[in-house]
């Protein structure tokens, strides 16, 4: 590997040069008041995952306009009908929810845990909307405009599932978080920012400085952003115009007073540790990161699993 | 490089395992039947090229469903409404339509020239199906069934665009062909055998003898499908069923009685010269093929351009 | 990828040219013999590994000749001392036990789960023989002679902890497997067999077929075995005849009347599935094995795992 | 990719280190007179280029030391003698003239275009100086001096070119422009200035700073140059004395009031931007520079040729 | 690595398809007549290489067409003018002959050893024939004809080096053998047979078997041919019959009676096996061929030497 | 390549952030007390190395621990039992001191050449320690503490080498030095230094700066420490401090007065140059250094045997 990015010193406080919309909140108030608008009840249906720890369902549930989106719906068995902790958990790119018995880490450590399905990623959940030109992938899908970009859609899920997280009898719904890995760690700011959750963890997060990622990355996905660009020479202006929408930097200036946990990888080649910096330095409230020093994309793995256990212990008191 | 694939007199004979679906002709009867009674006239819009040798038109035409598909018309200026024999021209992979001024060759040599866009991919043309999981890329979009795979709109495509340039002033109806290289290569045999031009000429075809290309390919773009069964463990009968709806060598075993003129590359690790003779080998008219002995998958270039030149100025005796 | 073995239908009948020595049965019998005398009961002290649905005890038992070991015991919460069926994990190449929360798949399924950490590679435990000239990694490590084989203290290791599982009040001692992935895989099948568990469950196993590996791999760490050979020029006699004493071939032909559930990944680099085969063909009692047509090494995954469950449940009643 | 030069402020304030000799003139007066002294009349020999809009003509020209030289001269068809606008261009590293059809879009946009070929390089054209020992490649051909050097013989090509074009009935010799993409586009520079052309338009020109370039490239071409001293460790002084002649940095320095229309690809690993802007920012004269934020190599392509178009059109008042 | 060539017997038994030109001899006899004819006497200057052990000459000698070639002679330090029995030593692809101290083992060892430079590539000695358009390094340079081929030149240069050693003093003229590795192989091979040497040791040899090695190779420098054929598509048949004039196959076949000994290396990717043994096979006397399984082209290396020490000791009674 | 260090002139004065242990010196103070303790006397047999320049005989010699390291003797042939000043010589990493007649340049000069085997690598010397875990290769073997690592071991066999050269007859024990390439470098300094020999050179060395080298290095072996912190993410300090008392900056503040010649590479993948100049710029005494501007790790190989040739030569009036 080798560190490759800012100074040390620099990286911890470098500021984005990413924009804010000035219709930025009314562009997702109002995207969020047609989708929660054709909304419809949740569907849940007991599987079998193999496993005698753990209950799993099938979750259905209404997304972007509506729009069906799939989600497995974890809770340590023998606890009847008993309200936990919740998690909200979002999944890495053009990766699926996967089979019931994958993701289950928080209700073994005794939460409700919701994962969400990714629209036409590696899953089972299908995306309608319309799909302009771009490169292969999901950055460039819908570019022309916030309106038809694909992440208008898939974080509009995310913050649903946080919604629907909520309304769950199973779920106590003043201590509800979200979090997430890459896309995942995208997704956890944008979902848990514009669905109000308690707090946000997320690590090594993409969907975070749109123009620097574009501009420093040397390996997929972002580099669809500058395959793109070395294509449609002329574009760079409205592509990034549409991706601030969805940039982690503007969602993490709109925290509040939000707790969060971030990790970021020194030696990460995917989401270069500047980009992960550009949000986490742009959160308002109280902050933590980890900083895994040798760590490419994969980052802390099972110890930052730890720090998030005993961090959420504490903040949360824990899974019940 | 190196040669790879099966010794030089098995590939010569080889003949692909594709099976076709009972059903293959009634698919597309009835695909194309409900796109033709969705169509519009097409619009043609004269724009400035840079060119003093040749005329451009923007072009747009009802495509699958009647959604609207661009491309550009070219003839050589100066020729006023004189019909000249027509070349559909298809585009590569995550390619595009490009600048009008990009893809002229055939107007240069006196033929009316339809290039035509490929939805969703670098163009200007939008795609608005159903968009499922899948991987990055074209090949999996819509795996689940012939119906809503996205090879069934962009085949679609093909055939109207051949329909389009047969009903222009400008195109001798009665001289009319198909081409185009790698994926245009699969469009222009698929577009020319469901369009019923006088010929086809394919470059390093794409899209042709999906369950060899699947199994032995090592680069993008058959590799979307390797990727996806990796993932999918358990998708690959279900989904070579799909794509045997839009297998070259399926097509071709259709061509009838109609000329054909192939090359295929010998070094090609892109499209590997085994899938371009199961097509090949799978005509049954009249048919030449052009072996590049150590060329990858940019073929002939050049040199197959004046083989297709002269074997054109032969066949349809040239453009006018 | 691309399939890049031998064709399908050679490989399933694909015999190895391992020779078994003379001495094999001698050598294990011997060697098991004096690690047997120089052991001692082993250790377990309760960890909180983070997680409510699970407990997990740190294992310290004694291996070959006597040298401590280190492992960790998963249980399903909440059962008190019912003695489980048991399940033996291995780990794969270079890793190490890892934190107690990160295998813990058998425990949720209701086994007792002890997973044995790897001397010297990514754990906590220590290798103490001669250390001779060899290339980094371990194939080659003490390659004289195969009583100073890494892999023979290693091996040992793998046996004893069958011992120590079967030995343990929270182990139903009739209903023990051994299991892994990779050199986990190997280690399942040499500790399975010379352990005489129930059963062996080996997925994509290393250490399988060693001269056709050193031969064809292209890829670490079987290519440690082809760069060492690379530069002692003269010592593939003597190394081969070394390996012999370790290889999975020799040890499935041992297998007896146990039944076996293997994998096999027919694109894998790392592991060659011709080397898998010649392990799998070799064993002489009831088998079974998954191929996974479009993996390379990471195999299965998930959807094995739902295999192995399903045939544990069935073989074994299921855990408790 | 990843941009990977000099902050972009002091990309565009770059000053190349290389120096002058104080013989460059001199040096280049007595090439030029001796090689004009060795000058014959061109031949021009019509030929069939397969197209209706173009005519051609194979040309044979007078080179270094009266050497024959190859190029084509494209005319737009039926527009008899009229002399028209000229454009005289070179090729890049490694290729050649190519086949009639190839490169005319200067014929098609209303100019006399004449393409030189580069010697001993993929055309038709021989080298006959003395080769002295180097690298496979042409940067250490004759790295002795600048007497022996290669690139000596082909720039003195390059200008001589520029002599046969302004000789020419179907050229007008007042508005006479050469231009090129990489290597082609250091010979623009030279040619033009040497040449004394109306005006350059070089693209992503390679033969620029070459101490720089030596430095920093990770590429071929210009890593023979590093290629060669990382064996002839004591050739450095002297193989940069030699190549200061052939400098596209000393040529623009020369350039006095002569305008230019450049383009640099930030992205380039082939000639870095900063190797292109030391050239460009030497230039004396009325210049433009055209940037592709994304782009490797390829740069701006058919982008770019419409800007040529343009500011050509502008410039020369276009093609007639 | 991983073995990548033909089946191991088939190797061994493998009859390259090179066909003998007609007029080989002719061409050879003709070509060596007139160098000799002129031919100079060669010129020795005693250098400091900084061992007391050896003694080194510059030497300079009268290559093809008269033109000088450099080379080093070594001999022990301390034997006055005794002749030794001779080695001529040949350079592999790119290098030459290097400082002084570089290449001394057969002096060491008791011979007079001539090494020879290369010419135009990495050493000190000028190419002078003319140069034709090709791709960057030597094998397609003058590719046109046997006439012009750079291999022409160089071969000859072999030879009168051969020719050279005979004459010195310092040489015992009836015990005189050629010996390299990779091109120096393949010119150990021609200059040995067409110098009439006692034996040839030839390692690895390079410019054996091209069609072969030009459809198979995948690494530099036989896939100059691929890549050159891959532009110029019209000239496999031509440039195949030039180099037959160079291929080691035909020279092995003109070995009469004459000793050899070879190396091949069985992963060796830049010189494939089965090119090797398509020489080697074609040699008609006594040889013998050591087969390094392991190695790529690096070879037996310090382990081939010993060979070599050891066979040229029991054949000519060994250095003096 | 391309230069990818530090800017230039800060390269020359950089200072590397490695701190000196308190108890450095007082740790191989009681290391070398302890194996010098257990020291016995070396073993030399005299072995047919083929040559008749060099005279070579098989060492044994007491390292760590009184445990047999392996080596060669060489010396010019002739010269009878005469003192000649010695270099004792260390080998690159996984390498191992080869076959008698690989390394013998030294003797060739002149001198009385010691060349050690390195344990545990490439060699025929066993290394008995303590095994822990680690990732493949020897920069973590034994990382817990400086007492157990690897290199406590590997560098009193250096140490006691330069022991045993000055006690030999053949060796001038006034006149010793030692060198070395790569890990042989940083041997060089450490067995230089300890062993009070009379100058150290040492060439592109490895094992200084080990801190920075876990940092910025993309290559093995350097990559070793920043794969084990990626796994091992809590060690990084315990690491560090381990290896300080091994790292060639802190041996090199141990200097004194001893005079150097360094080499370092400036495009140096595997040993960037800022570590070298770490080590170097902490050098207390009398320095040189030799910079290869465009080579990677290869570094100036015969240039600079030449400049150590001719910098020994005056030091200590060269060999005898």
């Amino acid at each position: 590997m080798g560190y490759a990015d800012l100074p040390l010193d620099e990286l911890r406080t470098y500021a984005s040069s990413v924009t804010r919309p000035d219709d930025f909140d009314e562009f997702w108030r109002n995207t969020l008041k047609e989708s929660r608008e054709a909304s419809w009840a949740p569907r849940l249906e007991k599987v079998d995952n193999r496993l005698t720890a753990v209950d799993t369902w099938d979750v259905t549930f209404a997304g972007f306009g509506g729009q069906p989106v799939k989600g497995w719906l974890h809770r340590p068995a023998g606890r009847g009908d008993e309200p936990l902790p919740g998690v909200v958990q979002y999944i890495g790119y053009t990766g699926g929810r996967g089979l019931p018995h994958e993701r289950i880490g928080w209700a073994l450590a005794g939460y409700a845990q919701l994962v969400m399905d990714t629209r036409a990623q590696g899953g089972d959940t299908q995306d309608s909307g319309e799909q302009g030109p771009g490169v292969p992938g999901y950055l460039t899908r819908g570019w022309e405009s916030p309106q038809t970009h694909y992440y208008r859609r898939l974080i509009t899920d995310a913050v649903l599932a946080v919604d629907v997280a909520r309304g769950l009898d199973a779920v106590d719904a003043d201590r509800l978080i979200t979090t997430g890995i890459s896309q995942g760690g995208g997704l956890a700011i944008a979902g848990g920012v514009l669905g109000e959750a308690q707090a946000v963890m997320a690590d090594v997060p993409f969907l975070c400085d749109f123009p620097r990622a574009a501009w420093i990355a040397t390996q997929l996905p972002y580099t669809e952003l500058s395959t793109f660009l070395s294509r449609r020479r002329d574009a760079a202006g409205q592509l990034m115009n549409t991706l601030a929408y969805f940039d982690g930097v503007n969602f993490a200036r709109s925290g509040g007073t939000m707790p969060t946990l971030f990790s970021v990888a020194l030696m990460d080649r995917t989401c270069p540790p500047s980009t992960v910096y550009g949000a986490y330095n742009a959160w308002p409230g109280r902050k933590e990161i980890r900083e895994w020093a040798y760590n490419d994309h994969e980052g802390g793995q099972a110890y930052q699993e730890i720090e998030q256990y005993d961090w959420l212990r504490e903040f949360l008191g824990g899974g019940a």
